[in-house]
Formats: C-alpha cells, sequence, structure tokens
C-alpha cells in the first residue's frame, strides 16, 4: 500500500466547494477526484483526505490530497492517467508518494492565497468568475499598508465567520501584500491556517482600506477588538484561489525512516 | 435619430459566435446583446451591425456595434443602463455617438487579435477557456521571427478555412508578434482585415514554428504558395480575443461636416 500525495489545481466555478457531501447530487470537487481515482484504481473504497476545505466558487491551483492505494501504475504517471477520467476544470498537477503516517492536514506547515480584484470602470468578462468587480479607484499604497499588519500571531476571531466552531481562533500570518498589475490587483497571503471565510474577510477589509473607509492603521485595533462586526464584508468566493499549500516533505521522509 | 457606436466585451464561451442566428434557439453575442438594447430603448425593431462575426467561443474585449436610436438616456450613460439587462458574460464598456453615415465594418481601419496559449507540462483550469493548451515547450525566439514574417501585403489563400466565398483574399498585416508572461504565450496580430480563421490558422502555424516542425523562413513560402495545406491547423477558438478595432472617428466626424 502506498500512500501518495496528490497536488490538484481546479476551477471552482461549477462546484459546491471542495468537500464531498452526502447528497449525490451536490457536485464537489473532492467527489469528482474521488470517483475518477475510483474509476482508475479501480478500488470503489479509495476515500481522498484533503488539505483545505474551499468555499463554493473558490478556485486552486494547489490543493492537496492524499490517498492509499495498491498499484502498479508508476506514481509520477498518475496526473496522466487519471485525465480523461476527470471533468476539464478539475487537473491532477503531481503526484508524489509520501510516507505512510503523512496527513496533508496536520503535517501542512503554511498555506499561500490569492485574492485578486479587478479594478476599472467596467467589469471585464473574461475575468468575472476570477476576480471581485471593484469601480471605484483602490489606494494601492494604503492597501499594503494595510496588508503588512496583519502580519503576526493574533486571535483573529474579527476575521472568522459566524457559526465557525473552531477551538481557537489564534493564527500566525507570516507574509501579506498586495500587488497591481494592468486592471488586477492582487492580494497574496500566507499564513499557517486561516479560519472560516479568513482570507475573504480580509480582502473585504483591504477593499474597504482601498476605498478610504477604513484607515491602514485600524487593522491592529480591529484584529485586537475581536469583533467581526468591526472589519469589512465578506469579499466574493470568485476571487479567491488557494494557491500553494507547504510541507516539509524532505524532513517528514527521514523521520519515518528514523 | 442618433447613430451610437457601441463598445463590447464578452466571455464568447457560451455563444454560437456573435453573428444573430434565424433559430432563435441558438444563443449569440449579437442576439442577446440586440435583445437587451431593444428592452432598454422599448424599440422591437432596433438592429446591431456588428464589426466583426467572431466565432464560436471566440472572446472580444473590443468589438464594435452601431445602433440606431432616439432616446433621451445620455449616450455615455448607456453602459450602465443596460447592464442590468445584459448577462454577466456580455458588458457595454462604452457608448459613443457618431456621424449619421458611420459603419463599424467599412470603416474599420484595422483590427487587432491576440492569440493565447498555455505552455507548460500541466493544463490550468482557470485558463481552460482562455488559452490553447500545449504541453511541448515552444520556442519564444523562432515563434517572434516567423510572426514577423507575416508582415506585408499578401494574398492570405493559405490561411483561409476552406468553403470561404470572399472576393478577395489579399490582406494587409501591420503588426505580428509573440511576447510570454509566466506559462502564457501570446500571439497579437494587426491587420487591416482578416479572412475566416486567419488568425486561427496563423496560430496554429506558429504553434508548428515554436515546435520545431515548421522553420521561420517558410512562413513566406507558405503564403507565396496560396495552399491551405501548406499551414499549420486551425488553433481551438479559446484562445482567440479580439482586442480592438480601429477607426479614425475624428477624421469621419469632420468628413460628415465637410
Amino acid at each position: 500500500m502506498k500512500r501518495i500525495l496528490l497536488t490538484i489545481a481546479y476551477d471552482g466555478t461549477n462546484y459546491s466547494g471542495w468537500q464531498k457531501q452526502l447528497s449525490p447530487e451536490v457536485k464537489t470537487v473532492e467527489g469528482e477526484l474521488e470517483k475518477a481515482l475510483r474509476a482508475l484504481f479501480r478500488s470503489p473504497n479509495l476515500i481522498c483526505i484533503g488539505a483545505s476545505r474551499t468555499d463554493r466558487g473558490v478556485h486552486a491551483l494547489g490543493q492537496r490530497a492524499t490517498i492509499d492505494v495498491e498499484t502498479n501504475i508508476p506514481v509520477e504517471k498518475i496526473p496522466l492517467a487519471v485525465r480523461s477520467l476527470l471533468p476539464s476544470d478539475i487537473v491532477v498537477v503531481k503526484a508524489e508518494e509520501v510516507p505512510a503516517d503523512f496527513h496533508p492536514r496536520y503535517d501542512c506547515i503554511k498555506k499561500t492565497y490569492e485574492y485578486r480584484i479587478w479594478n476599472g470602470p467596467m467589469r471585464n468578462p473574461k475575468e468575472r468568475l476570477y476576480t471581485t468587480f471593484v469601480y471605484s479607484p483602490l489606494d494601492l499604497e494604503k492597501m499594503n499598508k494595510a496588508a503588512s499588519n496583519f502580519i503576526g500571531t493574533y486571535d483573529f476571531a474579527a476575521f472568522c465567520a459566524a457559526g465557525s466552531t473552531v477551538s481557537s481562533t489564534v493564527r500566525s500570518i507570516f507574509d501579506c501584500y498586495v500587488k497591481s498589475e494592468g486592471n488586477v490587483i492582487s492580494i497574496y497571503v500566507t499564513g499557517d491556517g486561516f479560519l472560516y471565510n479568513m482570507v475573504r474577510i480580509m480582502a473585504g477589509t483591504l477593499i474597504a482600506v482601498g476605498q478610504d473607509k477604513v484607515s491602514p492603521d485600524e487593522i491592529l485595533q480591529i484584529i485586537l477588538s475581536g469583533n467581526r462586526e468591526k472589519a469589512g464584508i465578506t469579499a466574493e468566493p470568485q476571487g479567491l484561489t488557494l494557491q500553494e499549500i507547504y510541507y516539509d516533505l524532505h524532513g517528514k521522509a527521514v523521520d519515518s525512516e528514523g
């Protein structure tokens, strides 16, 4: 039996998020992926364990999931082998063998998300599924100053959707910055983990900063308030992409041999 | 009665091309646009005259069309006024009044198309609707050399889909070059007009050059042969976007006053 770590890219537009639902009519990325892998490996009980539960309409270029399989297919050939079994909006980008005790969620060191904004007088229809549209010109410099104020270890309860039941709302943000290219403004954020809707609430707050509704210096006060109502709106899902999940695979492999 | 020139952006994915079809079940960009404008202006006989007949799956950021209307809506407000009547994949970007004898097709000076290629080992699902996927690494330098060989006035019969009934296949290409950014390779081509599938056949030929199947120096021979079979394949529609259509609106306005 091999444990295989998959890197998965998808366009989340047509899915009710990553996580498989009990009702088979609800199309999810995990559901489609599991179906394809079960067919490929002729293994009706195969399950995927994903690293991140992306929401409805959210995209990924570097989602990760593990499967346990007995197979003669060389591991590096799995992406190509599964291709014709998957819809065109889900792609297995990479497959690699990992130690038997590797867990895609618990072994994650950090994750990077990108949130994209189309900032211009008119919508761009080719970008409508991959950006949120903001008409008024955003102040990039202020957004960047505000973004840097997210860096640190804080209780991010003010940036967590109501109804979440996590035991701790403390998270570490290692990096957060804003870049623009043409009409697209991208927010990049890297942290050890994210609360429910956290990146989208951060994005909504940074948009408010860019519109001069919130000052960059208020970010820390908002965090420390722990009050969801002080932060900005939850920005739309289609602007969000899970870019990368980082593991110390080498360290892990050494551990498993030790 | 005012003649109004509209600039239209659309994602062509869900349409059978620009041009309205006799069958109302066939969804086209022109058909949807006309429906929205007829509702806005309460003018059931309003017709659009488009500048370019883009194909099924082809996109536009700068399509143009004229309408003739009696209206009290200020011309510059039309894009916003029609927005809620249009599906989200069609956007009227701009509206401007033009002289009564202006024609979007006959008065066109030149057009620019972009053809986008996703060149990398694995598909990117977020780019699948807006690029063609080429696995093997393309030689950008050779593609650029080949692209420059398209510039000039030639009989482009070798770059025209069979079955076309135009009276002349002579066209002038003013500019043609290739640029890359990350995994995306873009071909830009500007000319006074294009034959049926011409840009997509040029793109297919430039991809063959990038794959070392055709040498840059062969471009001129292929053009001069007039033989469609000597050129490359017709590249997929989703990589193509009509970027811009150029008019000498100032000169035209002066003419109409003279």
